[in-house]
């Protein structure tokens, strides 16, 4: 998959550098590419920014500059062209599977108050993170980016991949315990060290039922329970 | 403000080197202190993960090296300790409002298929960016660290705070439009030159409200209509 970012921070882009998407790049599975909105700008002194007609403070983000530079990208590429903002539908994980089957996206990140409106002709989709206020769209734009190309065919190794297919079940995971069996006095269930797999099973199913009910009544309320469920839950 | 985070990839919090929050730090604003949970570990190898009790793929995060981080940090600071997880509650902007009155805070980020359950008795809150799966709580952690430091007082410049105010007063932003007049032959709505300021301000209201009843049904109807409101709409 390739990705192209236009922002005015192309260095904070390099994050992608380490960890899980640090070792798919090297591997050649994604391809981040950052580019620098300010490189487009006609003006001489290379300005991006200027005062909102009508008023107000505050600085807006100029159509020229961020115009050009979906052009220059565009020309060579195919991918939608997403952009950061709060006006957008909120991210979640049906959108991260729906864009990580794109061969490339393009995702622009505003700065500032925001961007002049009519920019809003050359950009196919707008997409939120959430109900909160960040510096820019860099800060949107990561965890997003972090969580699509994760769902890229071989970008996690086959037990990393496995989260998924339990978690996003619509249910919360179950209470995880590794080694030692006992830290600071306190021990492993012991059914998890029974090797009575069926028992095991049932167990995570209980408790993944109740932290849901407990954590995300929204979510429980949605999902349908199994005729094992009901029982296990009585 | 302090902020402490826990980590396997302190490298990636350079990220807040740049742009608004780059420069709250050079101001010692604030102060943003990444530490190697691996650093911690008693293992000869450094070892910070084992597989889980009672079968499963992935690895999961041992308790040693998380709690010893956890302890060696409060020792000094007395924040608040923040695990970003599913099970926690959606961030959004009051959380943002709260937590950044705090002086100090100290963040834990999971990695792998999570953490050994007897880290959460040393854990006070449990925050989740979304519906949606990321590569580890880093993903999560750097955009919820940009919100609450935004609104550190200083940390804004006032007509950059200003977006506050008009963005989460529960509507969506009116259309913004900057210099040129005219952007490939599209113009300026003429209102916005018109000098008019009462007209100016009730067309940006018409159409924040009318953005939002489209692009956010949900806000929308929570949202508290004025009686000039409810004229202008008509």
């Amino acid at each position: 998959m390739k990705i192209h970012i236009l922002t005015l921070f192309p260095e904070m882009f390099d994050i992608f550098n380490y960890s899980i998407i640090g070792r798919s790049k090297e591997k050649n599975l994604i391809d981040i590419n950052a580019i620098n909105i300010r490189d487009f700008s006609k003006d001489k002194h290379k300005k991006v920014d200027d005062y909102p007609y009508g008023g107000g403070v505050g600085m807006i983000m100029t159509a020229q500059p961020i115009v050009d530079s979906i052009r220059a990208v565009r020309n060579i590429n195919k991918g939608k062209v997403i952009f950061l903002g709060p006006k957008g539908k909120s991210f979640n994980q049906d959108m991260a599977k729906e864009l990580s089957a794109e061969s490339e996206l393009i995702f622009l990140c505003g700065h500032y108050e925001g961007i002049d409106e009519r920019v809003y002709s050359y950009i196919d989709d707008e997409i939120s993170l959430g109900d909160f206020v960040l510096t820019g769209g860099e800060m949107a734009c990561i965890p997003i980016i972090d969580s699509i190309c994760r769902l890229v065919p071989g970008v996690l190794s086959s037990s990393e991949s496995f989260m998924d297919e339990s978690f996003f079940s619509g249910l919360l995971e179950y209470p995880q315990y590794t080694r030692p069996e006992y830290f600071e006095n306190i021990q492993v269930p012991e059914i998890l060290l029974s090797g009575h797999h069926e028992n095991i099973r049932k167990w995570r199913r209980v408790q993944s039922l109740r932290i849901t009910k407990e954590k995300r009544p929204d979510l429980f309320k949605k999902f349908e329970l199994t005729k094992e469920d009901k029982k296990l839950l009585k």
